[in-house]
């Protein structure tokens, strides 16, 4: 194993979030499941956008959400992701790069545009995603060039990138390169409807013995099980995956390793204004955690003071300094 | 005169800002007086982006965001400004309708790019902004559409705008319709550099009668002058132009009319996040309030109110309903 250049490396979907404020009687008109996610077309998109209130931009993505996270933590990062050449694109890389993390992949041409989700924030903070996808679904195979991804300790993977053809054997690429380096390789199951969609491809990798740390939430775990309770899940998977780490909102967060349990309870969050990017921030603290050498129970607790900033304010990537917060919080 | 279809057309600056925050070493490094606003050519603004930190976007413009205040209040606007054909120019497009303001100057070619403002927010919140105008630069004569200008109880200019020559000439052809049919103009001074350049040219205005109501801060009233003490300054003024209004920062403001002077404390503010916008806001209070037929002490107080809720949050246009917000202050 050579000496590492990064501590982690992601592959994600490139993507501007464009954030407004809605009641919760426009989610049940347009018939959206509140705190849902799905993909919507262009034309959908514009359709929506159109019918929304004024918006903010904000560089998002899950993965590249959870690297912003990382780098606030003060580690080294690199992201694989497409934008294409247009005013957003310009926008996402130039918002990532300015925190510090290696972004490399050239834009591709402007059409289809640059990826950009469309977040609806009701006023309990909760947010509906509606996600057009746009250069993101072309990230070339090629991208995932090996010797980037030996060059990181890990490669944290998006399962959002599992469902465009493209980026999916990116990911199987860089799979291959990090378990070949003796790299470790993190996933995040990202969504509900992609267990509906790809459980079987999911469990393979995880059968496969390709995954050392898997993150989800609660729903995300129940869903890839086909179980109804946290236990029979947690139990089922606890074999197969070295490091399991399930967020439980309000109810904190847990974390399996070598079949042994440690719990945190939820950070106190003085006002929830936008729930975007908590699972992806919770990735960014245990992560940097494990960067770090922390145990699990400091990971965990990591995550969850990485969550609560970014619950505290609009816009997925944080705002503060996570590193000092920490400090002042554990010390 | 006939029904107005509006209450208030204003003509300005179509910009989306690019909202970073700085510390204060950056400002001085980058030789900026803080607090300041300046042109810079895209280059420049290439530039000083690429050194910046991650921003959000969220659309400006000093004249758009008083009418985005205007329309909180639920009162009937229309803008004139100009955007490129662009991703930016369609976030512009998009924000300013989606507060119900009508927007009908078709965008122009892709180059120059819609004008964006790289917003440097310091941790006390004060901003530095470094506008690019872009497509701004080229609002048309013809988009001051006579018909429009006389649809419209009161037309606001920014002074921001007579800078460029295409849309000096949109400006006063916009003044000629508007006093032809009895509507009321108010002119915001904009900045303290415009009065170096412009000086005889506002002054003109104002001693041509052309002007009902003033907008200005203390430092622009007293360069419009030339004079050092705030009085000196009122009473050179106050003969030449119908309404004054100084907004004095920490200070409150003041309103003078007919020669008698009505003062306001500044509202308070629990954490000043972000300056921007805030005398864009103290133009919207008040200017809503003159629609509504309040006293000038009442009006007054919802330019305050309206300032300070813009401050207390990232990005100049408002995010509290600040109907209800001044229908819970003031009663």
């Amino acid at each position: 194993m050579t000496a590492a250049r990064f501590d982690v490396l992601a592959i994600g979907n490139a993507i501007v979030d464009v954030i407004a404020r809605v009641d919760d009687a426009f989610l049940e008109r347009e018939g959206y499941a509140k705190g849902s996610m799905r993909l919507i077309d262009p034309a959908r998109a514009d359709e929506l956008y159109a019918r929304m209130g004024p918006g903010r931009e904000i560089s998002g993505g899950s993965a590249a959400n959870t690297l912003a996270g990382i780098a606030a933590f003060g580690h080294r990062c690199a992201f694989i992701g497409q934008v294409a050449d247009d005013q957003m694109g310009a926008v996402f890389a130039h918002d990532i790069r300015a925190m510090g993390i290696a972004f490399d992949v050239p834009a591709r041409d402007p059409e289809p545009p640059t990826g950009r989700c469309l977040v609806l924030v009701a006023p309990d903070g909760e947010r509906t995603m509606n996600t057009s996808l746009g250069a993101a679904h072309y990230l070339p195979e090629a991208a995932a060039e090996p010797a980037l991804v030996e060059s990181a300790l890990y490669l944290y993977i998006e399962g959002y990138m599992w469902d465009p053809p493209e980026p999916r054997r990116a990911i199987l690429r860089a799979i291959a390169a990090a378990r070949a380096a003796n790299r470790k390789v993190a996933l995040a199951l990202s969504a509900i409807f992609l267990m509906d969609m790809y459980r079987a491809d999911f469990l393979k990798l995880i059968r496969d013995g390709l995954i050392d740390i898997l993150f989800c939430n609660e729903d995300e775990l129940l869903a890839l099980i086909e179980a109804s309770d946290l236990d029979t899940a947690i139990e089922a998977l606890a074999g197969l995956v070295p490091l399991l780490v399930v967020t439980r909102s309000e109810q904190g967060a847990l974390a399996v390793k070598n079949g042994r349990r440690t719990s945190v309870p939820a950070e106190r969050v003085a006002q929830v204004v936008d729930t975007t990017g908590a699972g992806d921030l919770f990735a960014a603290g245990f992560l940097a955690g494990q960067v770090q050498g922390r145990s699990i129970e400091h990971s965990l607790r990591m995550g969850a003071i990485a969550a609560a900033e970014v619950i505290s304010h609009y816009g997925a990537r944080p705002e503060a300094e996570l590193k000092a917060l920490v400090a002042h919080k554990l010390g």
